[in-house]
């Protein structure tokens, strides 16, 4: 069973940046995960990571790359379970069995999903949680995004250049994204914002023809159906932490995991890093200086 | 007397970051220095900001064009003055008078000095402070560097490629400087470490001449004499820390601003970021993600 210093779970900006300072730290470095990229890669655009304006894909391909070169490994396989043994822990993957000294956890975070009537059903077939990947098969149709963050408000931006009519639809009031976004949103004429309004029920027969809502917020439901053909949901993340759940790592109660300015978890040897912890701001930049602080920590550890 | 929403005092990796977010949170943005880069612009290479491979100064430029496209303004003035008035801080430079809601300090360090004879005479005669700058004024001549860390090691290894001979000189055992420079230093038959070495004094007549040293360490004092024409002082920086005295901002021992997770001074609407507060790891990516986390604490603050 071969042995690393550091094995990295997840392949997003923050398990990126730790596999380059990792292996730059001459640490023997396992990178496992089944994309390149992570979340990241679903940015179309990328405007404010300092120093590069493109794509998320691109950008995330440097970072490999990088990594690469540096000597970090990469591993293409599904975790299937990780124990702590004496002097290392035991991962076991999908096609190899290994053994690292040290672990950072950047699996990030999944999907949320409304769990509203219509939603699994119509997966692909008008559902999508993925406005840069999806949204070319929308063309001259109708669709709404529903959210009120900065990748709602990115998809609304990117689906109003593709698609005929684009309705943005959330809960509140305010929406939460930049005031970039928010002032691009206002010079485009087919978005149209539906604040206090709460998704109902997907409906169509073989794909999504219409969405129930209620437009009179909690207070004074008043429903009404909006005929479309897409329906993206842009709801946010929930962090990936049934890793935490297999080696015990304390969670805070919304799944993410905790750690110190030192990116230590609960359990020693452990760090985490990127969209599984809470930062007060979930970006790229973030990520990857969380990675590199994990791998660092890593580093000392091992020294000891 | 113009009034802006931030006012960025710093325009290294951290200040441009915060510049690129704060002026894409729409907040109107003036950035306040004398110079663009700050320290990344000594780094001759840049290998392990992730996405990116040049030369630090380059990558400062790119920071830069990314923060005046977003609409932040740059102001090349010399601080003089800054002082909380009712409603703003009004900040005196060398050129203007201006009123700021909220700053965000991201002054970061000036070099730290060895304090022995012969320093301050021959600054610019044989000794620097810089070897990205002044080291091809050394072709074929012996130099030595004085550090442990990573900025020493990086210098040396530059040196290496242009001086004939090459000390590095430290008081320690253990050098301190990452794997990757270390097994590159070992690789070159041109430098020659000295452990256990305390630099005594720096001589001369117009120019540096020799380096007088300890090399038996603080237990055993054996003096010796190393004939050379360069001295590169490597010994990191000091965070610049008169704003916060200006301000009374708290600091801790070492004259680091102390901030919170937030980046939040102790005064209220003063924000840090980068080489002026404390960190595990001092890199471009970590400065950069923190002067991001400084605009959005500073824009939420601002809508209150």
């Amino acid at each position: 069973m071969k042995s690393y210093d550091v094995a990295i779970l997840g392949a997003g900006p923050a398990g990126l940046s730790a596999a380059i300072y990792s292996a730059r730290y001459g640490l023997d470095t396992i990178v496992i995960s089944r994309d390149i990229g992570g979340s990241a890669n679903l940015a179309h655009q990328i405007e404010n990571y300092p120093g590069y304006l493109g794509s998320g894909m691109e950008l995330m391909q440097k970072f490999f790359k990088q990594a690469e070169n540096v000597g970090a490994e990469f591993l293409n396989d599904d975790l299937i379970n990780i124990k702590k043994k004496a002097g290392c822990f035991e991962i076991v993957t999908t096609g190899r069995k290994i053994c690292s000294k040290s672990i950072i956890i950047a699996l990030g975070t999944q999907r949320r999903k409304l769990n509203i009537s219509g939603e699994d059903k119509f997966l692909g077939k008008g559902v999508s949680y993925c406005a840069t990947c999806d949204g070319n098969f929308f063309k001259n149709k109708t669709v709404a995004v529903i959210g009120g963050g900065n990748s709602a408000c990115k998809a609304v931006l990117l689906l109003s250049g593709i698609a005929k009519q684009v309705y943005l639809i959330h809960r509140g009031e305010i929406e939460k994204c930049e005031m970039v976004y928010r002032n691009k949103i206002k010079e485009k004429n087919n978005i149209h914002i539906l604040n206090n309004t709460i998704p109902l029920e997907i409906g169509g027969k073989n794909s999504v023809s219409e969405l129930l809502v209620d437009r009179g917020g909690k207070n004074l439901p008043k429903e009404e159906r909006i005929k479309l053909e897409g329906v993206f949901i842009e709801i946010g993340g929930l962090p990936v932490s049934d890793i935490a759940k297999m080696l015990k790592i304390k969670i805070d109660k919304e799944g993410y995991l905790v750690v110190n300015n030192e990116m230590k978890t609960s359990i020693n040897g452990v760090f985490a890093a990127g969209d599984v912890i809470k930062s007060k701001l979930k970006q790229v930049v973030v990520a990857a200086s969380q990675g590199a602080t994990a791998a660092k920590s890593a580093y000392d550890y091992l020294q000891k």
